[in-house]
């Protein structure tokens, strides 16, 4: 579907600057963009590139506003920025730093937004918000008798539905996904194709799972029975809850409580192929990158920040709002404290420490 | 089912102190126990609160018989442990810690055993052992015609089995799992959905496959053309067995063998999201967490114990009983020798030296 | 197929010593051989086992030629070799190191390549490049009526096409895949069982997909605001694009551009379990092994090696053919230069600088 900037404008709650007729049918990237297209900027760097392309509106932050003033000491805008990817310049601002010719194209209309980034995400979602379902269940999709489906859910081919499981409103189901027993699905969710959900799983509403990820597999746990030596399997019966908003990535496993629960708290985001191990608990609003690992029984406090490849072991607890650098590593029943405090290093310590003795290291072995 | 708290006693060959006609349905935590329940205490800390929770029956070990002694000298009950665990103490803990008012659930059956964890893990097993399968093959899967299944197989809806398989008595292929020609799987098996196993691939009698785990890959390997600089690929026509009791987690991925095999040896567990390369051999009840890689030819012997995101590079051998911490990194062909040591970091090497030099190094970023 | 070793040795362009008209069915590894097989030998201490084993044929450098010469001045052949894959005897080498009886075996016709393991690996394909498919498109599998499929492709068991696919030819679809709509999949390409494709991405030709990957999910991209503290997804709207000739192994993950593109090219080989995230660009003829993780937007140039469980921040650029040591980390926006130098560590530095300030720091601890 299409909208005017001007019907962008109210509804994304931002300041418009020029024609608020232009139709809108899109987003890209500076790059790509094509007639018909929204872009943004955030960077007053790319602001010229922006005007420049041929997008049809730009969402900028107040720097763009300013720029339509009379250019009077506005010497900070050739700076040579500070930060490391201003010194490689990329593709874009390569682009940025093109002569510009004529620059005719300055009349785009301006959306004039506090935070151009979050603007730009939310204008996409009201681009794109109506598209039609094809089918309610494709007929290959097998659905148990007792499996209790809001007629708006959308069952895509070979997805296989078992016993009294439920899925509220909108909620799509994936093609060749299996959903066990007794699993509890909300409304508006989206189950990318191939994922697994195993039996007595509860998702929330609006929650995202990429393609094959495995929810509610068994925890990690055995009993060695000192007599043979052999491992025995200590039960996992458990439960896997994943509350609103949730996004796991592709690949990624999550494992349901041996005896109790895990849980993935209201926002938290995962990327592909992370592991959580059971009876994990993680916070709201957490973040974890690729390919991190939770161990069982860790805790993840609301708004941590976890990078890739982080190994954090079993009885861990990382407090509100600390900051894990990617690869770092916590070992058994540590706990972490330090809101906005970026750790590093295995063991993970503060990043200020953990540079000095980098830096001590290199010293000493150009001295021997 | 259930079954008497003295027919348990009788199979899990432990004491039973109390009533031997309480019925026991299935187990929990403390936590979550309810009545019906069977719950375990294997740390005398926490016996308080299983005897307070509403489970119907303990296992515990010895130290419980004792408490049922006249108290007299037992000072050590109320110690401050100094493991770290104790120091911050988890929500269970928080449970033991309460005030105990009135106390009367302590007439609750205990059943007394050397290993309460492992009484436990068994107890679920006669708790839940008779599963009735709800059907054989399912009319969605599709069964090559010179694929051979034992009658007491279940095949799950939309599972693939190509030609010549063979599968023996009670095991359970998921839905969605795709099974390649000449694969041959043993008795009493449990392969979760969405498993992939490739041509030839031999897996004994009870092992486990969870979810998305993919089995006798193409190993990685090329050869580059000095000429034109490209990577031209290696014959990957070797098999993978694994043998009995093995269980892998969701989404890990075993390669079989170049020419020859790659052999994942009895008892052996390994968690999700593992990498096993081609032509390793990896012996018996040896541990693998999450996330940890073994490279091409890599020896793993009994034993040993492995940590989450550990890396093993081709032509390792890692001796038996051998414990490599947590995302511990073993170079190229080298040996790791010591059974029950403890070895970290990358290169790894033993735990004392390692905790010795990360000392070292923090002393010296404070002084200068 | 079976070929002659006089066949052989023309295709491969090597020469031939001995019968040009013994029939080769197979290859295998010296351990394994049986009449009719074909092995190689690049190391000259093999050699004899070669010789001495059941195969049919052997590949072999020029140093078997040589070998066939009066035994003059061969002191070198007896040598202790100085890499540690030496010191401790493989299976392989302890066959090698068995007295020869007889060695009447010695007859088997020799071809002499220039690069043994190269002629082997293509002499692979010769024997076995005539493998007649069983069905084209599987009744069980759905096809949308508008995707385009050439007569030769083969679409197996239960693998979804969604609308507007185009298929080259030749191309085998596995069991169980999903692939979305608008993807373009090019000719001779071999994708697994159990592999999900996300709308738009694109496959040039010969590339090979191994069970269980995703190709073109969401990058892991939001926008946090700032009022409420939650993450918005910030849009995935771009694709991914695989150019000729790559390999990605099993439950890789590869996610699609966020505005642009993801672009993996020519010749990349990619192993099991590794992550590329949002806008990657991996250059020609690149090697990542398994486990490896590039965040959004890192540049990996051509002929660059990566080892296993490497981190890759995001911007981060890998310049021309340097080589990164297996769980290396590159921090966010670094550049790395140097072909053909291996760096290591995290943060990743040159290998010959983090082995001195490792044996600097192992001193220091005895010292102290």
């Amino acid at each position: 579907m299409s909208r005017t900037t001007g019907e962008l404008a109210a509804v994304l709650h931002v300041r418009l600057i020029g024609d608020a007729t232009v139709e809108i049918t899109s987003i890209a990237s500076i790059a790509s963009a094509q007639s018909g297209d929204l872009v943004f900027v955030d960077d007053p760097r790319f602001l010229a590139a922006a005007k420049r392309c041929l997008a049809s509106a730009i969402i900028a932050g107040e720097f763009a506003a300013l720029d339509k003033m009379p250019e009077v000491e506005r010497s900070g805008e050739e700076r040579s920025p500070n930060n490391a990817f201003a010194d490689k310049p990329s593709s874009n601002s390569a682009v940025a730093n093109q002569p510009t010719h004529g620059d005719t194209s300055s009349e785009k209309p301006l959306l004039i937004a506090a935070e151009p980034r979050l603007a730009f995400a939310r204008a996409t979602g009201w681009l794109t918000e109506t598209l039609p379902a094809t089918f309610a269940v494709h007929p290959s999709a097998i659905v148990h008798a007792t499996a209790q489906l809001d007629p708006s859910v959308t069952v895509d081919e070979g997805a296989i539905i078992r016993a009294n499981v439920h899925v509220a409103a909108n909620t799509i189901l994936g093609a060749g996904c299996v959903v066990g027993p007794n699993v509890v699905i909300g409304r508006d969710c989206h189950i990318y194709p191939n994922v697994t959900i195993y039996p007595g799983t509860t998702i929330q509403d609006r929650v995202i799972i990429h393609a094959g990820a495995v929810l509610g597999s068994d925890g990690f746990g055995y009993v060695r029975d000192r007599g043979t030596g052999r491992y025995e399997k200590f039960p996992q019966i458990g439960r896997l809850v994943i509350e609103d908003d949730v996004e796991v990535g592709a690949n990624s496993t999550i494992d349901r409580g041996a005896l109790d629960e895990t849980r993935i708290r209201r926002g938290t985001k995962i990327d592909n192929l992370v592991h959580v191990g059971h009876n994990v608990e993680v916070g709201e609003d957490v973040v974890i990158a690729a390919q991190t690992g939770l161990s069982g029984s860790a805790v993840v406090e609301k708004n941590v920040v976890i990078g890739g490849q982080v190994g954090i072991a079993d009885h861990v607890r990382i407090e509100e709002g600390a900051i894990l650098g990617a690869q770092s590593g916590i070992p058994s029943k540590k706990v972490i404290r330090g809101k906005g405090i970026i750790f590093w290093g295995t063991p993970a310590r503060p990043i200020k420490q953990y540079l000095k003795e980098l830096a001590q290291l290199a010293r000493l072995s150009k001295r021997n």
